[in-house]
């Protein structure tokens, strides 16, 4: 790669052009996409991925390439354009057919690692939030496997933000955090052009960007997008510099390159059309003589002949390749030999580690390739707890189980462990020059909690949970989300899980907060009934690590009756395979015949149930079986002839019993299903007041159903 | 109130100690509650209600009154003394009962401008932004009806923030923007004792508050809470000065009084326990005489002894009222006398006005007491908009009708008002020094405009409302969810609001937003699926001004058939009416009997029922309905006899089509429900592609149906 200092503006300069190119003509064929981002960004990009980064296409995985984070993501075809630039497998063709059903080239970059793409952005904020918990991934990997001669991990995490990413209090969350933690492997670059989609950004956003960083603890230098040689210059002295996270002020003009358009909103997310294409190529000595090679001189000096050729192109998309340009692939692709270099030496380096360090490669090698510890499966499987307990007690020990034998377990809350009880004991908080805890105070930021978990999840290193109260489950919310769609093993602990919560109130006891998880898109929600759905829950989550799941747990004590209930004569793993339906028979009245009314839920109120079936058993003399829920989804997608067994095909009355909101299509109920649910906030009294108030008791809810008994 | 500088610091002191003393038996009677920020800043609250603020507990709503927001609501004991101390409705034996069942004094303020709570609080940082929202509110209110010599709005809003509240990103957004506004009328105080629920705020917390406050362009200064002589001054001062919103930095201890727990996290969230209770009274003089006259000195001077008198006292709380300190009560009420004189004084000042300028102080009482407009009534009933077109630019038309005739509707989006067409045509951007307009550039900062506009509700004088993309409905939940608790009258309008968005994807496609608000109680949800559902959904908010409301709107076009429709018959008196039910037969194929299947949705999908009507109608030769449900929550409300007459009791199949997530219980419907919805991510594609990917089109619903068809 040669001397990082000595770059060549001029191929530099072709380059980024053809990235503009390759933006400004996806977006026109696709007729949609942002190309104010890539066409001010397109030198930066160029630079840090000819010059700054270490990385190799070919082992796209490799744990020590440094990470670029885009992480306003609108810009995706700066994004694109360099992946394929470099050697990631992205084709012309793939962005040919940019934002097409099955592309590799959406609207926005999703998570792709073979593809380069290290994380899905979009939400702005996010992949900034996400570069903190790279860097922290980074920060604890070099700590635990780093060793004298050895510095397996030593990589640096680049994101680029706008300032939208700026204006979002995620990225405020997140660089407060970074700041404490002196995280000097991160460098962010903001785009800083003045400009976001209403307009000039001095109506609402006047704040002084490089003095907030700096209060927030990180190191702050200024550049201009037109003069890469001090950009690049000032790019390694922030890496080099020790103990705090860095920010570099990038002044560019959004929309660089084209004529009317130039630093104005109109080009942030809009196709630039053909005059503006048109005046870019011109005005592009290279695009120029790319076009002319291949159309001649004339009509490219011809405005109007230039616009129609695009036009011609545009209209046979299907069969026009976008230009290639040997030229800019062939300085592009130097950076190979010795990127390459560098990720071959490495893997020497691991070969050479683990004769040095036979213990320690084995423990990194469980982390890059996890597999769940049978000691841990069988505990996980015959674990019990006898006692009467709140469930967030019994997942704080579950926690503890796993953390024992999973050393990649890491995590932390928002400021409430000693309430929700998700902590690794013994371990210290990770903090600034010490990342040898397994604990991390994320402070009152649940925003930057889970998307920093998302940052810590992304490489399948580090499997991360993090903890709050069920009702703060809304501040975090876009990042549980981006969880999901990522399919991201990050653990969510919500504890404090409904009315029962009590005297802090109706801001403080979820109601809605339990089917809006439901409704999510590949997140399975737990919400245990005892000790042993609760280690259950985990057992799920490590055994199939195929994205997030939340675990939804009490405040207040399960009874002990309720405790260590296997359903009639079942081993614990033919229980366990139930489980994995979603529910299961966990009561049921004694003698022939089948039950005269069922009841079911999840968590808490399936001791309500409990408690409601001795009142009718004792009052009735009928058969009554009570249905434990722990997880919905699962039940949803099991096969249909197992809920018909289950709920008896509704013959006699279900009784859904759930201290949470369900207002949606209810009144499409089977006559035969009673919905016992809340519609409307909590209210502040102790939590058995509040469940009385609800008609939360067993009592009441014999009332509410004795009418439906034989 | 004499000169504000003369202040009696013996007589602060003493009336501190007895708010500490309410605060710390009251939660002792509760067993429940947060002593810790009472305690530190009593002395604080004290010089402020005692000295600093402008109100008049005999005409609470007086709109000219000072505010206090107690952002860091945990310190709800802070308040409630407080209040009692000056005159508001709340008795020593409300506080007694603080955190029972109906109590005025919730284990959070919960919104009660009676009793002096002008925000409900508890969720970090939300008080804080509710006070920018009600500064901006304060500065709208000044520059619309304030003539030379009338000041009618000059308050002053003062909050008081943890480093809970500092550390939530939504503080910083709402900073950011108040900083940009130069909200010279908002006074924040932070309660800074380096203490959070887990411990000592450094291990997570360590930026400079002050610098970044100072970027975001506040003037900031400091004060020790030891030293109420220097914090009077300083508030004067800051006050006085112009063009910033002002900071004090407050150095407090978190459970000054006592003797282990004073700065410690365990005093944060839990009562102090007797030991403690009995330290504090023996070293507060004033507290120490209070309960020697009671029970005798050497009682009290006898530790144990003082344990037992407290311990009898909690035994027997429901007979034993808290302690009374006339001497306090006569200090703290002192400021009535002058407080009333200067309320009287504003209302002579507005019968002068009201003689000098008429038609403003018209326009002055319409925006105290809202009407809704019978010219506007009239034009909402009767709106028509013919031609295809996507319901947000209805929207936009509808919402440039309402505020042509409602000034005080006011509002903005999160930079994205050119895409959800929620902006008054024609009025600039408040900004710096001139908030005649009716715009806010809130900026990327979706979290903030939601709780702003919640400020700006409180006071019922202006009518906000705030806009995004819908899939960006999840940064700013936690506010939402805060307008819906409180029945705040802010609309939300989301546009792009499903999988029709198209190339933008996945992170752009909003799955399981639509039924998360409906699980939300106390607010409604429309997704209209033309014109007139559209007017109608403005209609039912300023008619009802009972609560949030949130419009979802398309953002690809609807087409014109569906336009204008009036179910059989009806006067649009008449179809308002039904529209209130929630649905309403939108379509029916004409002849005698009832429909072999009924087909229903919202918003879009109920073009694409109606597109699938025609196919059956076409193929089968069957008659089909098509229901419309602009609003779920009004159809689950509504009677269950109205409900079994659209869906004809389900005797024959209905149909429910949304594109989003009903994951759920709908397992539990109806064997005669079919669900057509979404559960997955979306796709980044051309919209038509996506819905053709999902089987959102005529030709695919009729697909997954015609097995049902006669």
């Amino acid at each position: 790669m040669g001397t990082r200092n000595a770059i060549d503006i001029e191929r530099i300069k072709q380059s980024a052009d053809y990235v503009r190119y390759l933006a400004l003509e996806s977006i026109e064929r696709a007729q949609s996409g942002h190309p104010g981002l890539p066409l001010g960004c397109a030198d930066l990009g160029v630079l840090l991925y000819r010059y700054i980064l270490r990385f190799n296409p070919e082992v796209p995985l490799w744990p020590n390439r440094d990470r670029f984070i885009l992480s306003a993501g609108h810009g995706s075809m700066l994004l694109y354009p360099l992946l394929y630039s470099v050697g990631y497998n992205i084709s012309l063709a793939d962005m040919a057919n940019f934002r097409q059903l099955g592309s590799k080239t959406p609207g926005h970059p999703e998570y792709e690692r073979e593809l380069g793409i290290e994380t899905t952005t979009g939400p702005l904020g996010q992949g900034f939030a996400n570069a903190v918990g790279i860097a922290v991934e980074g920060k604890m990997m070099a700590q635990r496997f780093n060793e004298a001669g050895f510095n397996l991990f030593d990589y640096t995490v680049y994101t680029l933000m706008g300032d939208g990413c700026n204006m979002e209090g995620l990225s405020y969350e997140a660089g407060s955090l970074a700041g404490c933690l002196g995280l000097d492997n991160l460098i962010a670059i903001y785009d800083s052009n003045h400009i976001s989609i209403d307009g000039r950004t001095d109506v609402t956003f006047t704040e002084d960007v490089a003095k907030r960083y700096e209060a927030l603890g990180w190191q702050v230098d200024f550049g201009d997008s037109s003069d890469m040689e001090t950009v690049s210059c000032k790019l390694q002295e922030l890496k080099e510099a020790k103990g705090k996270p860095k920010l570099l002020i990038l002044n560019t003009i959004i929309g660089d390159g084209l004529d009317q358009k130039k630093d104005t909103n109109d080009i942030h997310g809009s196709p630039a059309g053909l005059p503006e294409i048109a005046f870019f190529i011109q005005n592009s000595p290279a695009l120029r003589e790319l076009f002319e090679q291949k159309y001649g001189r004339e009509p490219v000096a011809d405005k109007k002949a230039l616009e129609e050729i695009l036009a011609e192109r545009i209209k046979n998309q299907k069969t026009e390749p976008l230009l290639s340009f040997a030229g800019s692939d062939e300085f592009m692709r130097e950076m190979r030999g010795g990127s390459r270099a560098i990720c071959d030496e490495w893997e020497k380096r691991l070969t050479d580690y683990k004769e040095s360090f036979p213990g320690k490669y084995d423990e990194l090698s469980r982390y890059l390739k996890f597999a769940l510890p049978a000691a841990l499966h069988d505990k996980l499987l015959h674990y019990a707890h006898p006692k009467a307990n709140a469930t967030r007690g019994i997942s704080g020990e579950v926690l503890n189980l796993c953390a024992g034998e999973i050393p990649q377990m890491v995590g932390g809350s928002a400021d409430l462990a000693d309430s929700t009880k998700a902590l690794v004991k013994g371990s210290p908080y990770i903090k600034r020059g010490d990342f040898s805890g397994r604990r991390i105070a994320f402070g009152v930021r649940e925003h930057a909690m889970a998307s920093i978990g998302n940052g810590l999840a992304l490489n399948k290193t580090m499997i991360p949970f993090s903890s709050t109260f069920f009702t703060f489950f809304d501040y975090m919310k876009p990042a549980v989300r981006l969880a999901a769609l990522m399919k991201l093993n990050q653990l969510f602990i919500f504890s404090h899980d409904s009315i029962y919560v009590g005297e802090d109130g109706p801001t403080h006891q979820p109601i809605e907060h339990l089917n809006s998880l439901r409704l999510l898109p590949d997140l399975y929600t737990f919400r245990p009934a005892n000790d042993i759905e609760t280690a259950f829950s985990y057992l799920y989550f490590f055994k199939h690590m195929s994205g997030p799941v939340a675990l939804i747990a009490t405040r207040q004590k399960i009874e002990e009756r309720m405790m260590g209930v296997v359903p009639g004569g079942l081993s614990r793993e033919g229980f366990y395979q139930l489980f994995e339906k979603g529910a299961y028979i966990f009561y049921e009245t004694g003698g022939a015949g089948e039950p005269e009314i069922i009841l079911c839920g999840s968590g808490s109120e399936v001791s309500l149930a409990r408690g409601a079936a001795d009142l009718i058993e004792a009052r009735h003399n009928i058969k009554v079986r009570v249905v434990s829920i722990p997880c919905l989804e699962l039940l949803n997608e099991t096969d249909s002839s197992y809920r018909e067994q289950l709920f008896n095909d509704f013959r006699k009355p279900v009784v859904f019993i759930e201290a949470a909101s369900h207002r949606g299509i209810h009144f499409f109920c089977h006559r035969h299903v009673v919905m016992i649910d809340i519609h409307s906030f909590g209210k502040s009294a102790p939590g058995k007041k509040v469940a009385e108030y609800f008609g939360f008791t067993p009592e009441a809810v014999y009332e509410r159903i004795k009418k439906q008994l034989p």
